[in-house]
């Protein structure tokens, strides 16, 4: 099944590039490596402000952490074309805005982890690194980059 | 002298490959390049817990560090099929679990710093990132991922 | 126009490289990529230290960003030979030693990423990730790792 049809399936829509904020673009290609910036969580199209273990909990952090995956799916659609060439995610980071005891990052880090492979099968199979930061741009409560590989 | 030889004479035991706690793999390989994950720093199987700066003095840092290496070269040694494939260690993030006053987290990071060097020789001249996060899943006091080139 | 002539007319005056601190190098080549380690910002030859939302304004932290920028530049000439072979800056990481409340990382990051541009033209726009760290060794107020891709 194309990625496409999957996208479509899950009922999820992809975001345009978003312009970036500052002097720096969205992906960089290197060989058959695409380097994503890291990507916000946002809810209606702004910041999802907040920080684990306060306002936000896993649940919603969760649900955070997806939104910012399929904001990175929609960096790769624009960086690799068409995203059946993209052969593997590699690699995310997934940081997670948390309070001083909140020890849940790895749970937060699920709603990316578990939408890729959805969504990618086993191209989506990932290494990752996910941990508690002590603050994100604009206050939002994810952060999440990544490194594909297209054919 | 063999990397195995090398693991012997320092009385360094490899891990069996840990299965992952969720939607991701322990490494991808892409091109010559392995990518592993965030490995949590472990005491008798379980994660060390704790912050540097609070319960955990640097000297006891050092050895989560250096515990932590020892599983990524079980994860390595995974990946690569055998250790004296692995041409270079090129690339460690060390995330230590910090105390807002804490400041010594290179010191933390020399405790597996030191051990890649010892089993890898040159190859195991790396660059390398450290510093000092708000918390780590489980509240373990060091997470360490690594990237490896191979034959 | 050289990188070289864009740095005289900047009037940059790249560093020595420095040796490390401990056991890991200040780069790593793997095929066409240079990984270079955390570089601290630095003033008059000392860590920059301070945290951003206590002592450290934005501005001062955007200064500081472009101070370690300036050290990676001096870094990727001694790794590449000739900075005129560096194909593409690819990826930056930025961490800002921040108060819990402070949520301008992006702003600071703006420091190394406008003076990448500056020298290296188109080259030198690069995918970034930044955001606030808990600690930074030696307590410096910013840290700054890259990915570089030379010919």
């Amino acid at each position: 099944m194309s990625v496409y049809d999957k996208l479509k399936q899950l009922d999820i829509v992809l975001p345009p590039l978003t312009a970036p904020v500052a002097a720096f673009v969205p992906f960089v290609r290197t060989g058959n490596l695409l380097f994503l910036s890291g990507h916000l969580a946002k809810r209606a199209g702004k910041p999802w402000v907040g920080q684990l273990g306060v306002q936000i909990t896993t649940a919603d952090g969760k649900q955070a952490a997806r939104n910012a995956a399929i904001d990175l799916i929609g960096t790769l659609h624009a960086a690799a074309g068409n995203l059946d060439t993209v052969s593997r995610i590699v690699k995310l980071m997934i940081l997670v805005n948390s309070a001083p005891g909140y020890t849940e990052q790895h749970l937060v880090a699920n709603g990316a982890s578990e939408l890729l492979v959805e969504v990618f099968g086993d191209a989506g199979a990932h290494a990752r690194t996910s941990y508690g930061v002590a603050q994100i741009p604009f206050g939002s409560c994810v952060e999440i980059d990544l490194i594909a590989e297209v054919k």
